[in-house]
């Protein structure tokens, strides 16, 4: 048995793929950026009135003339026009600035007389409400690097520069396969020793939350050849998530039919509760996790575990971490790293009922897992706690 | 101009229409609860053994005597029969405890002495490693009040119970309509007064880190007719999205548009920067926002009042809003309200450059949006401020 800062060391040490694809911009959002972003062009194109109002060259103004008016421009406009001295442009916000024109007047700040108009306006000086051409962006310099996380606002931005496809880190291609003879799918009628299956469920959530959809999720019994053939034919995935069926009882074939398939064994065994039978491997490109059977093991280790290769792929943090108070004393075996389910509240985290690995009531309540390390047994009230939110 | 604080509960006042919808359970992560969830079997639903060992009675016991193995039960079987005193059953991990047994040695704690086992096992008392029929849910007891938010644990959770769809509060149904004469879609040739389409961008952006997508996204020219059009198509959505056209100008036709289509205003311009020209509306259950133009005010007043909206409809908070350290001292006109691109490190927030709401290049960059009030206008370093995360 290994630690689990051994385990996810040699989980970060294996996670070493990445796939660049790209993709239309709107669909770009949450994926990271696996080139800089150019900008083709100056942004804004062209100097842009900011305001409804009149546009004119403040310098050669004397502050007491009047201006004669020459002509409109509007957002859109193609304005080719000039103005000269004491002309001025009834102009629009976002409409180019004539040639000539270094200003712009709001036009709550003039009195109009016939065909001129006269500023009333003592702050204005040159260059007021004007966006000067290129002063956002200069055509041909970096705006965004590589390993740029692609928020909603650098979505908009990088629509801004005319740009409408990036390259990003791929989200990983994921199978699911749940075994257990005892499984049935919720909906249908159980009886006898049978019990519903709600790992995939689990799982398929929690990637469905970081906007990721499982290739495959498929159910398998305990038997060692439908195994093999079910792993075999999932290679091609860059993480392939098995349930149950990774101790080393009798009806544990997950292992040996790994085994069979390739798969090369990195750990097996956490000191950890709950989750101390995860099983990690490799083929190929392929990283293999056989997480625990009960639901609770399991999506503790999704959250601890898979969420390390999961990063490593798309190149971004999944979780928030926080250091919070503990609520309650608390007292574990002290050679094991606990993960326990538990409940924010301010800067407090109390620590759920039910913490059993079958137990999932406490686990739909919770918000978050609070680690408590191994080589301490007794944990006190007040003392500071590392907590993983899972909402 | 009405205050930030007003405008929100504007919003929230006339946010009161939602939707209950019944989906498959895994589709249901993010989603909320409309009605409690009751378990309608006892889980575990029998008996279950917690560990692959040997199932017997434990009160028959002498602790000296041996026990005679008399069958076994793994997984999935559907054991009907019973142990005697002094009978034990080979059992396997989330398999039936035959009748007569209620508890569970340990593979490890045995010798077997041919047909016979011999237990060694100090700490061995009755009911160990046994999950007890009903010990997480009694059938018929309500186990997820309504309003309870669907977490994959929660989902899980309600899988195990047999589940395989709930009654949630639906996604509201979203129309985006940008608007302006100016706008090319990134991706074509831009010319004269053209600037790139970035708007739907970010605002789809948004929506989807959500988990929302729009029902339709159009992008119409400067006309009143062919926005009254525009506009009237989407009256059967739960929330409407306009960018620009929404001041007082010559080519602003947004409000008139919606005056047209029986929009009923609830406000128009708020004390803010950016974002001033902020419009408000409804029409039957459908909310309507006239967002401004400039790409950073569209989206900061999505983050601040759309998000209220939304919230509303699917009964859960969107944002997360926290009390942050300012990193350095910040001054500003005292009479609005300003929302600024920022960036966290620790409990620290730092303002951005770039703050025009032209800019997005600072927004690009920025994880949150802080808040700093009107009626104030000095801002010092070390000062606790508001802070709302956007990614």
């Amino acid at each position: 048995m290994i630690s689990v800062n051994e385990a996810k060391q040699i989980i970060r040490e294996n996670a070493t793929t990445t796939r660049v694809v790209e993709i239309p911009l709107n669909e770009a959002a949450g994926y990271v950026l696996a080139v800089p972003v150019y900008a083709p062009i100056d942004t804004p194109p062209f100097n842009q009135s900011a305001m409804d109002g009149y546009a004119f060259s403040f310098a050669k103004w004397d502050k007491y003339s009047d201006f004669t008016i020459v002509g409109e421009g509007k957002a859109g406009d193609d304005v080719t026009f000039e103005v000269k001295p004491l002309e001025a442009v009834r102009i629009f916000t976002g409409a180019v600035l004539p040639k000539g024109a270094d200003t712009v007047v709001m036009q709550e700040k003039i009195t109009t007389q016939g065909e001129s108009i006269r500023i009333h306006d003592e702050q204005l000086i040159k260059g007021c409400n004007v966006r000067p051409r290129a002063s956002q962006t200069k055509k041909d310099e970096t705006v965004l690097p590589e390993n740029h996380y692609l928020s909603p606002s650098s979505v908009s931005f990088v629509a801004g520069l005319g740009i409408d496809k990036v390259k990003v880190y791929d989200y990983p291609r994921v199978s699911i396969i749940v075994t257990g003879n005892e499984l049935i799918k919720p909906g249908q009628k159980r009886t006898g020793g049978e019990i519903y299956e709600s790992n995939s469920y689990g799982l398929m959530a929690a990637l469905n939350q970081i906007h990721i959809t499982p290739k495959s999720v498929e159910m398998v019994a305990d038997d060692e050849e439908k195994l093999t053939e079910a792993i075999s034919r999932q290679l091609d995935s860059d993480i392939i998530l098995l349930t149950a069926g990774v101790s080393v009882g009798d009806y544990d074939f997950v292992i040996p039919a790994l085994e069979k398939c390739g798969v090369q064994k990195l750990f097996h065994k956490i000191k950890q509760k709950p989750g101390k039978p995860l099983y990690f491997g490799k083929r190929q490109n392929a990283l293999v996790f056989g997480l625990p059977g009960n639901p609770a093991s399991a999506l503790t280790c999704f959250y601890e575990y898979v969420t390390e290769a999961i990063s490593a792929f798309i190149k971004r943090k999944i979780n928030r971490d926080y250091i919070l108070t503990l609520a309650a004393s608390y007292t574990k075996k002290p050679d094991f790293n606990y993960f326990l389910k538990g409940k924010c509240k301010g800067n407090e985290v109390a620590i759920l009922n039910h913490q059993e690995s079958y137990m999932m009531n406490s686990f739909a309540l919770a918000d978050c897992l609070i680690e408590l390390e191994a080589g301490k047994e007794y944990f006190q009230k007040g003392e500071k706690v590392k907590v993983r939110m899972i909402i």
